[in-house]
């Protein structure tokens, strides 16, 4: 896990953004996951403007740090990390992919700042805005399609720093029924089957151990299991004649 | 990695769209990482119109298919999965994080059809949405913050479809059930629940929701599911009158 402190020494830098619903929507994907240091070079100045109302992320934009340059805008990181992606392009420098960098990245954190450049919708970061990075990251898209969204990749991004060692959320509290339950609501289906017609008296025993195993092997949780009691109940209660 | 005919199998149900800058981002996703798959239940129909245009997702989005329902949307699918942000909605799902969570659907993938359920921008999936599913999906987000774009949501749900070439554990297939004869079960476990009495229209939805919860949460293999099925319909047929 990042702590509030890592994840403060990580500055996402967009270089020349155009499109305000792009620069909104990576600050959204940025607080999603708990980043707060935007940082932007030479945005569109309407986009920039038109982004701050963008969905639960108001704060964010508004302590975004406008810088005249790349080079402004990356003074006090140690790691420059730029990404791509990656076409036919001669590209000069080391390629990590996405899983392997952000691994980097979350070491440097520990001591330094770190900035993640994401170049403008149209053309991405140039051969001159690379100059400024020390390695490349790489989202492994499909050769025929290799170009994602800005934002998208902002919130692939850094979903991947935050991704490794989550604890393991869940809701499960692996409460199950007791047996006895369990064989009453075996004992309940056995009858509405036999009353029904299903089970004649020859093939009772295999159907018997068939319903029970099933009954057994599903691990419902007692409020489930009441509800079944009811319905069985219920249906058995109307299937016998004279009830 | 996941072959061709792995991601073939995945199918991308995108719930009440309304948005179609939505649709056409969530649709590039798909592309960037090579999945072609989309269902779309119930889009806006000028978003779906509109959303056509879509970079680089031109042929996905004419190939999409129009489902009337999330239950003819999933029928072939032997496991369906819902995203949720999890908020202070009471879940009745298990819940596994996407790191988790997408191993398992790639295990799936390598037998069965599987989809993944992404709902409307403004209220997700609902809990009637949710009783069509096995479990849930969560990315972490953090607490403060937890709705994330609904396009950037399926960009990282497919990265990490595709993110890792993960170990496969085994390769033990367990046999399940479609979600077409699930739902087959769920509406004849209704129709008994209502003949017998059990069920009141008052009560008829929630009941509903509960059952079909319930079909789709134990894992039923097919020879259970088949003689279930026969359990109910010979119920069924004994309690309706004149029959």
């Amino acid at each position: 896990m990042l702590s509030r402190r890592q994840r403060d020494r990580l500055a996402v830098v967009l270089v020349e953004t155009r499109n305000p619903l792009n620069l909104g929507a990576a600050a959204r994907a940025m607080s999603n996951f708990g980043f707060d240091r935007l940082r932007v070079v030479e945005p569109y100045e309407v986009a920039f403007r038109e982004a701050r109302s963008a969905m639960g992320a108001r704060e964010l934009l508004e302590a975004a740090e406008e810088c005249p340059s790349i080079a402004a805008a990356v003074s006090d990181c140690r790691l420059v990390v730029g990404t791509s992606a990656i076409g036919k392009r001669q590209l000069q420098h080391p390629v990590r992919t996405l899983a392997h960098g952000a691994q980097l990245i979350r070491h440097h954190l520990r001591f330094d700042r770190v900035a993640i450049l994401f170049g403008s919708e149209k053309t991405g970061l140039s051969n001159q805005d690379l100059s400024h990075c020390h390695w490349l990251l790489h989202i492994p898209t499909r050769a025929q399609h290799l170009s994602m969204n800005l934002a998208q990749a902002v919130a692939v991004t850094l979903y991947e720093m935050v991704r490794a060692a989550q604890p393991e959320r869940s809701n499960i509290r692996v409460e199950v029924a007791t047996a006895g339950d369990l064989e009453r609501l075996t004992q309940l289906l056995l009858a509405c089957a036999t009353e029904s017609g299903f089970v004649s008296t020859g093939s009772a025993r295999s159907r018997e151990q068939k319903l029970r195993r099933l009954v057994h092997r599903i691990n419902l949780p007692p409020a489930d299991v009441q509800m079944l009691l009811g319905l069985a109940r219920q249906i058995l209660w109307s299937l016998r004649p004279g009830s």
